[in-house]
């Protein structure tokens, strides 16, 4: 007799038949005596149809009206699926995200859940309703509808959870659980039965795009109990948990993540004095480009060189804003490449194990991949290759790293 | 410098490009000075497509989620004709039935509008907006989202010019005015530069269906200007108005309505008691039938024939029945017609001048048209004739109450 809140994606609630399935997956669930809330995104397909809408008419539209415009995608499927519960037998009641007082800031397309009133919520699941809500969206004080931006479904289930103190939110999703690393690169990638907030935001930020990143942290934040799962096959999925007391059975590592969308660049011979590196980003950034690792060395013979990897789609305006400012700072050069990868090891594991990078570096050597560059924090180490290494790299870590035994799975 | 409340119709936001073509409009009225409120109706075939989804999932849904569902329509359109609207320089805003508080009960699917609340429109109209809102839904007072049934949004543009004291409310259709009589039927019909409200109904009633009727009850009710007009030429339309006082130049009749979907019963030989009519009209109505015109004579020899007419459709149930009706009431005999036509004449000035029903009846009896039933109020004459000499019947009429010549048209 628990509280689950459920979110299921576009691909879950696609179409009329994946609606059914949904309805039938909480009819199993409701038939265990469980109490649910239940978020939903657009249905497949419809998102990009409004935008195509929007897009005939103005390249830039509105971001207000964006909203109002949107956010009708989760609504056609709120109804849907009330609908399918209700032929079901199953009592039910869907509210937009305006409806059940999702307060959000105003930031249109890209708002952020501030409150929810769950009064409405909790006297519907006392009646023994099913309670659907859209995802993705809410209204800011002044009852304009916002979006929270694409994945925000995922935020609305967390923050539903949270509020109402759920025990549980299931994301339901194209695939059945968190792994070790891309099961399409390392054929023995295990699923994890369990994963901690932190190793799950550096699997996401690093490439492996199950959650969407704030729903992860929101879910941390409010130490919300958050398990991935498929919506297309019955399964445990990978519990996503706060950090338990007792590490000793804690594998090293948990994941490798890894991304080939990145390009570096560096300037060679910057004078090493303050301020170097805010002019350098400062002008990248007011472009719109985002920065992922910085890596700057120790100075020698009073320069250094600055390097930082960005999208690649942003390599060639990035290039170009770099080599204005490195003429201005008196620079030597700027090189670049953009046929690198980014690899990772991910784990709280490596907190109290000594030698985790070397070990990864020793597995790199040992395939004679040379590292471009390093970047650490405390659950992660990242190094850039170049990317025709990528998957010799991830599979060599993989085996040294023994994920591919299942008895190394955490459980 | 007026306030005007628009209604434009699924057809005249069918598209993009007709949706830009409405912003175009709003530009002109704009540019006159005018403020501008605009009520819209979902684009063409959006509504068709959301009922056949739920349609899929259940034969008769939900109401409260079919509302939820179809409201998502009018709320596409809304942010569309903003986009249109600022991509032209003109601020706008867009507001959803619930969040302008249009307050209906709880019918769902067939809700009526109870209060809007017009502070929030008020404040965009006095900052320079052009406000647009989403006809046919509202919220009721728990914040349901509810609709008025098909056609609402008519309805919802009347009811914001009322609650705003809009100068005038336009209703934008695919016909550029209310016509002397279908100008399929008669190739001289007229456009009707003004009508009253009471013939206004009577002639929508009657077939002319241009506007909802509810819509038009509400207009003469809080004594709202109306006006159809095109939403594809210019022209000024017909204005829907209170009854002069001065009807000296009036003509004697507005229009000629008809009507050929009905079917008409009559049981013979009822005993002429008290309580028949509605032991007839009980059973039927029971069944959902709708009844329009209903017609007893004066009993001989101590029963009456009993007459009424039904909707073509319901000819064939309605019959299954009265015929059982018939049997406990001792009656002779049930007898029917689905080959009839019902055809009005409409006027305001016919209460004003005498022997408006003999030319009626002289017109039909010059062309050998036998009438089968008779039915007036005080603005109406209706006859049922066979269907076979409605066109024949139509065209006479007009002609004979001049109808085809430019000025009688009124001023």
């Amino acid at each position: 007799m628990a509280l689950f809140v459920q979110k299921y994606g576009g691909t879950s609630v696609g179409s009329v038949e994946r609606i059914e399935a949904v309805a039938d997956k909480v009819q199993r669930f409701r038939e265990q005596g469980h109490d649910l809330v239940v978020a939903v995104s657009a249905m497949s397909g419809e998102t990009n149809r409004l935008i195509a809408l929007a897009k005939d008419i103005q390249d830039e539209p509105s971001q207000r009206e964006m909203d109002v415009l949107l956010s009708t995608g989760e609504q056609v499927t709120i109804a849907l699926l009330c609908m399918a519960l209700e032929k079901r037998g199953i009592a039910a009641r869907s509210y937009t995200g305006s409806q059940v007082r999702i307060l959000t800031d105003s930031a249109h397309t890209k708002a952020r859940i501030q409150d929810i009133d769950v009064e409405r919520i909790q006297a519907d699941l006392s009646a023994g309703r099913v309670v659907v809500v859209a995802g993705f969206q809410g209204a800011d004080a002044e009852g304009n509808i916002t979006t929270l931006g694409r994945g925000g479904s995922d935020t609305t289930g967390v923050a539903l959870a949270a509020a109402l103190k759920a025990d549980e939110c299931q994301i339901y999703t194209d695939v059945d659980g968190v792994y070790t690393t891309d099961p399409r690169v390392v054929e023995g990638a295990q699923r994890l039965e369990k994963i901690t907030f932190e190793e799950m935001l550096e699997m996401a930020s690093l490439g492996s795009k199950i959650l969407q990143i704030r729903a992860v942290e929101f879910a941390g934040k409010y130490k919300v109990p958050l398990r991935v799962l498929s919506s297309f096959e019955d399964g445990p999925g990978t519990l996503i948990t706060i950090e338990e007391e007792n590490t000793v059975e804690k594998p090293i590592i948990s994941g490798i993540a890894f991304n080939r969308d990145e390009a570096k660049l560096t300037v060679l011979g910057v004078p090493d004095i303050p301020g170097v590196a805010s002019k350098i980003l400062g002008p990248i950034s007011r472009a719109n480009i985002e920065v992922d690792m910085i890596v700057q060395n120790v100075a020698a013979d009073q320069t250094t060189d600055f390097t930082f990897t960005v999208h690649r789609n942003d390599y060639a305006r990035a290039e170009e804003i770099l080599r204005k400012i490195a003429v201005e700072l008196g620079a030597r050069e700027v090189v670049g490449n953009n046929k690198i990868a980014k690899v990772s090891i991910v784990g709280v594991g490596m907190r109290s194990h000594a030698g985790v990078a070397s070990k990864m570096f020793d597995s790199l050597a040992s395939e004679n991949i040379n590292i471009q560059m390093i970047s650490t924090s405390e659950i992660k180490v990242s190094v850039v290759i170049a990317e025709k290494y990528l998957e010799l790299a991830v599979r060599g870590l993989h085996s040294a790293f023994e994920l591919d035994k299942a008895d190394t799975v955490s459980e």
